[in-house]
This record gives structure tokens, C-alpha cells and sequence, in this order.
């Protein structure tokens, strides 16, 4: 049966993809435990003080009368609780000033889903011809590269470098056209994988831009505020008809939950929540029922700004500092300016082997990177830039951590010695 | 921004479906409680004993350390958690005698979510020509119809319909020809809608033309054998390397858990994976970490034996004699043969209103149903029978159930004597 025919989506969407390999890696990692360093996928980090909270509010769901059985034993609507959509969207509008209702939310299976949907709901082919998907800035998540159902979905600007001192460096938004072809512009903030935050600026000039176009912009929050919360300067964001934001419970602590939630006007909600009751009936509820007085009472952000935040900020800086501890100052090693999400970005220009093998050697040794060149969705031109960069997270305990990057230097030591 | 153009996926799978009016319908009733006579979503009923294993095993993980912290905080493999698909790879050997470890298994975000993979993995636009679904018998599940990427996805057989005493009746399948446009094979067992359970030898005879054809034959057990059980008479099923089977655990009590069970072959389920990473990064992993146990120990045979099944069946019956109670003779109704499910599917031979104005009528007066015309996926042909039908399920509290059916006997009566 090998043989049997597939269609082209199928061809297309089950041909193995960077994210694949990443979840796989991360799965396996944790199922077996043992030695490993996992510095690779975005599993958030176990925080104690998160994992009390969890365990509390499972215990009130047992404990009151009704709570487990609606959780487990009813399907939410195609668009989530009606309770749940209410409270959110009343936090949204006392956390960030946004004129929002109910009707202006849906839950989906994770952002991965909501990603999926929102692509392919504008962009692809069309009345108008074949439409896609802008990255105005790369590198940028390894999880959209794949979820083009039509095959060239996404097309992506390539960055300005800047350097800051001597082993930092940010990547800017170099404003290109935006061609008759775009559908909507979309990007992470904080940027997954880079640790980059893009200026006020920078997005309120795409918001300015998409708004003239008359296109979405679609911002992508899954560490961002005022959830998790994993940004580590001042941040303002945009709002408007034209703007879609998407948010996730996973880094918070409950990736095993699914929670994606969606902020949008009310043709694109009532669209998403038609696609998602096509896809999978309803979504999860579990993450909507233990979160649910959190967000009514703003517990979740005392959470973020006394437990959460600080956490990944001292994680961040206790990695750099072994970064830097580690590569001698001979080597050309850069990280990009960590101001937010989990993730560390390193750049070795003139690396003398590729981001690919650098990965092999690594995981021999029992450390998981992510290589760099997965993270340039759109972007076909060949860039030397793109080979030669990691992504590293610190969410695992300290002590493999910084075990971790003492094994990355000395691979990255001994590719440059040969 | 209403005129922000959309891509023809967009298009097709944004518009209203019936199974977005039905679980819209199905959520805001259970939502807002009140007086509604819910009988038209599939929600399983709240059964005291199952719900008390279910209140246990959260109480157990909550428990147990680090129990609770990897079910919420760790994300699954893009496949589901090692150790849950040895469980249930181990379950399915030991229950139904297939020879199958975890590599033939993967965990979907419920089996909604394995039918639109499936489907879009095996038909629509090829390089062998647009291939398709076919359903050899219809009436076959609403949530089919909207779940093609390419339009024109499913193409069916008509049934023949066997009449049984005075009030019954039980569609067989018509065997016709298998088209070189067909991909695969589909149908749930039992049938939602129509509680029908197509025979060993139907289905056999299904396998071996699928077999003959190097065609696939999926399987869509959400209501059957070896769990929730749902099945009122003996049904032995098939298997083999042309044979995908999906499973659910909504029906077993956790539809809120959104966990899928497929086994298919290797190949089958690397593909399947690969394109679960893209669409939604990971599964749930509540429902996998509730039940590992009693898949592990047999416990959940003894639960769908004792429990599960017992109460349908007599929910069923009680709902049939209500039926037959409310029901005049003079009038030309049926209902189909009832071998499982939740279901009872009803025929008014001649009803001189659409099945649409009926449950438009009965909504009005607090009974949700669900027309049959929803239930004919691929079947263009004009057939009045498809608009005499109706689905009602028996899910909800017995007194709730029977003034539901009061009513729609009144309304029945109602359009036959216009």
C-alpha cells in the first residue's frame, strides 16, 4: 500500500518539516529523560509557583459541584465557552483598552491552529490570483514555514543587521514593497526564534501600512503580553479592524491544555469559529476552565509580573552570562538582543560548517538545538547569514543548561579549529 | 474590511455549515441551561459511575508527583505521548487481536480532526486526477460534509431501504461501482445518524473490494467497539494494512479532552503525524493522561461492559417506547432499527413540510433536533426521503427526553394536518 496515491495537499502538507522534527525530537527527549540537554523545542519551563496554581484550581474543579463535569464531559461551542469569551475579552479590555466583546474572540486548538486557519483563510489562491503571506521581518517561527496549504504561501523581507558591541546584534525591518500579491502581514513579538521585540515603531508602521492596503496585519503574542508575558522592555502594540492578534496559554505553563485565543473584528471570528467546528468540532476545554477566574479576578497578572516574567528575565541573563563565559573572545560569536520570549539566538559568522551539521554534532553529545536555517519562512535567497545561526532555549534546569553551552562552545571551537 | 478578499479555500470553508449551526445550537443551549429540550447535539450523557472514575483519576494526578505537571506542562509528540500509544497499541492487540505496536497508532485532536486529515491526505486534486471520498452508505455523519480542502471531495451510494414491521426500518447498502476517481472508502460504525450497524458481511465485503482496489477503507468507531461501546448487538469488525480505524474518547464522557485514536499503518500514521505537527503542533494531553491507566489495566472494558453500554441501551429503549407512546398509528412514521449509538433517526414517510420547517417549529418551542437533510455528504441526487427525516438523541435527562418527544409528536401531527 505503500503506493497508494496522495493528493498534492497530502503530498505537501506530510512530507517531513522542520517543525516535525523539532516536536519529535522534544517528545522524545522528554518521554525518555536520561542525559539529555533539551535546549530545542519551546517547551516552557516547570516553575513551582505556576504548578501550585495548576493544581489548586484542578482541586476546585473537583471539588465544586458540576466544575469537572462541564470541563471533561461538554463540548465547547466551535468558538469556546461563552463564559470563558466574555471574561477574556473583559481582561483584554482592562489589561490593554481594547473595545472588544465576546463576539470578537475564538479559542482554537493551540496558536499553531490558529496560524493554520488564518493563513489559509486569506491567503492562497483566489478570485484575485494567488495571495500570500508576508513576513516583514526574518527569522521568524519554524512552525508557519509548513502550514501553507497551497505549495508558496509565504513571502518575507529580508533583514538589516545591526551590530552592538561586540558580541550582540538585532535585526531590524528593512521596509520593502509590499507587492499586489500580499494577503496580510504577519509576525511574532516577541520573535520566536530571535528574542527580538520590534520597536513600537517598526509595528505601528506596519499597522499603518497594512491599514492603507487595506490588508491584516496578524501579530502572533504566544510569549508576548499580557501573557506570558516573556518581554523584558517596555512594549506598546497596535489595535484596529485590520489587526488580528493570537495569544496561547502553553507558555504560561500549559501547553498540554491546547489554548490558543484569537482577538479579531467579527466577520474573521465568525469565519475562524466555521473552520474550527470543520477541523476538530470544538476545542479543548481544559485550559478555558482552569484559567477562566484567573482572568476574572487579574490573578493571572500578578502571576506574569511577580513569577512568570522574572523567571525567563533571570533564566535569559544567567544564559547569557555562561555564554559569554564559554566562548572565548578569539571566537566571532554573537547572540541577538534577548528582550523577550525563551530563546536565545546565536549567530557565528563565518561558521565553517553548517547550522545542519553543527546540530548533528550536538546532538551526538547529547545536547538539542534548533538549526537556524529553519527559521526563514518565504525566504528562498540563498544567505550565507542563514546557515550559520542557532536557536538555544534555557527552560531546562540550570545545570544543563549551562552543561549545554559549554558543550555548544567546544563544538563551535573545534568547527572553527578544522 | 468586509470586502478583504478571501482564497477559495477561505471561501468554502468559512461558509456556514450544518455542523457549525449544530454545535452553535448544541453550545449555547448547554451554555444557557434553561428549559431547552437538547436533542440535537452529540454530547455524551453525565453518567454518575463514569464520571466518578474520571473525578478519581484527576484526584490521582493531582496526587501523584509530577503526575499533573507533565500532563498540563509538557507538550505531546506531534504523534501523542509514548507511553499512552504502547498503552492503547497494547489494548487494541489484547481486545481485538490486531497485531499492531505504537508506531501504528497516532492521537489526533478528537477524531474530527483524523477524518479531515485523512480525507484531504487521500483525496481532491492528484496527479492521478481529482480523487475522491466515497460513503457506501448515506445517511453518514453531518461533520463529513464541510471537512474538503478541494470542493466536490465526497461522492456516496444510495441505500436501499428495508422496511421492518409497522414503525422500523433499516437502510442496507447498495453496492454499486467503485469509480477510478474513488481514493477511499469511509463510513462510521455504528452510523451517525441512524444508529444503523452495517452487517459483518456488508463491511467485510467493503474491506475486500477496498483490498481488490488498492484503496483504503476507513473506519470511524466514535460510538463502537472497544469503547464507548455503543453497539446493542454482536459486530465483529475488519483489519488490515488497507484498513485505518479512528477512535474518540468524547463518547466514553471527555468530549472536553479532544482526544483522537487512529490505527492505520506506519506509513499512514508518519504521515499523519507529520501533518498533525502543522496543523496543531501537538494533541491534547488531558485525555491520554486520564485514561492510560485503565487502558493499561482493563478497567475501561469493565466501565463500557457494566456502565457505558447498559445505559444507552436502556436509554434507547425508553426513548423508542416514548416514541411509539406519542406517536399515533394513523400516522406513517418509523424509526430506524436502533443497534447503537445515541441516537434515534426518524422517518415521517410524506411529512408534507421540509425537515428544515420542523426543526425550525420545534426549536421555537424549545426542542433542538437536527434536520436529515445535513446527513447526506456526497449525495447530490434530488430524493424527497432526505428531506422526511430527523436526528434526535436520547442523551439528555430522561424528562427532558420524553417532553422533547411529546412535543415533536405534537408538531408532526401539526404539518400532516395542514
Amino acid at each position: 500500500m505503500s503506493d497508494v496515491p496522495l493528493s498534492d495537499f497530502g503530498r505537501k502538507f506530510s512530507a517531513a518539516s522542520g517543525i516535525y522534527e523539532l516536536m519529535e525530537d522534544l517528545g522524545q527527549a522528554v518521554s525518555t529523560g536520561g542525559d539529555i540537554c533539551m535546549m530545542g523545542g519551546g517547551n516552557p519551563a516547570h516553575i513551582p509557583e505556576v504548578e501550585a496554581v495548576w493544581r489548586r484550581r484542578l482541586r476546585e474543579i473537583c471539588d465544586t459541584p458540576g466544575a469537572m463535569e462541564t470541563m471533561l464531559g461538554d463540548y465547547d461551542t466551535p468558538r469556546g465557552r461563552p463564559e470563558f469569551l466574555k471574561t477574556i475579552a473583559a481582561f483584554f479590555q482592562r489589561t490593554l483598552g481594547w473595545e472588544i466583546d465576546a463576539e470578537n474572540i475564538a479559542i482554537t486548538t493551540g496558536s499553531q491552529a490558529a496560524n493554520f486557519l488564518l493563513f489559509n483563510l486569506l491567503a492562497g489562491p483566489s478570485a484575485g490570483g494567488a495571495k500570500k503571506i508576508l513576513f516583514p521581518l526574518v527569522p521568524e517561527y519554524i512552525g508557519y514555514a509548513p502550514q501553507g496549504i497551497a505549495p508558496g504561501l509565504f513571502t518575507a523581507w529580508k533583514p538589516r543587521i545591526e551590530m552592538l558591541g561586540a558580541h550582540q546584534f538585532k535585526y531590524r525591518i528593512e521596509f520593502g514593497d509590499i507587492g499586489d500579491d500580499v494577503a496580510a502581514i504577519c509576525l511574532s513579538r516577541p520573535t520566536n526564534p530571535t528574542a527580538n521585540v520590534i520597536t513600537d515603531d517598526e509595528l505601528q508602521k506596519l499597522s499603518d501600512l497594512a491599514a492603507a492596503r487595506g490588508l491584516y496585519l496578524i501579530v502572533d503574542n504566544a510569549y508576548g503580553e499580557p501573557f506570558p508575558g516573556a518581554i523584558f522592555r517596555p512594549a506598546r502594540t497596535v489595535f484596529g479592524r485590520h489587526v488580528i492578534h493570537t495569544f496561547s496559554l502553553s507558555k504560561l505553563g500549559l501547553p498540554g491544555t491546547r489554548t490558543g485565543i484569537v482577538v479579531a473584528n467579527r466577520d474573521i471570528i465568525r469565519r475562524l469559529s466555521i473552520m474550527n467546528a470543520s477541523l476538530v468540532l470544538a476545542s479543548c476545554s481544559v485550559g478555558e476552565c482552569m484559567t477562566q477566574p484567573l482572568f476574572a479576578s487579574g490573578e493571572v497578572t500578578a502571576l506574569v509580573h511577580e513569577v512568570v516574567r522574572p523567571f525567563y528575565q533571570k533564566r535569559s541573563e544567567q544564559a547569557q552570562a555562561w555564554i559569554a563565559e564559554a566562548f572565548d573572545d578569539a571566537l566571532d560569536w554573537r547572540v541577538h538582543a534577548c528582550e523577550g520570549a525563551f530563546f536565545l539566538w546565536l549567530w557565528f559568522p563565518g561558521l565553517p560548517i553548517s547550522d545542519r551539521e553543527l546540530y548533528e554534532r550536538l546532538k551526538k553529545r547529547g545536547v538539542l538545538v534548533v538549526p537556524g536555517s529553519y527559521f526563514f519562512p518565504g525566504f528562498d535567497e540563498p544567505w550565507q547569514h542563514k546557515h550559520e545561526c542557532l536557536r538555544v532555549t534555557y527552560c531546562a534546569p540550570p545545570d544543563k543548561v549551562r552543561r549545554g553551552i559549554a558543550i555548544l562552545a567546544d563544538e563551535v571551537k573545534k568547527a572553527y579549529a578544522v
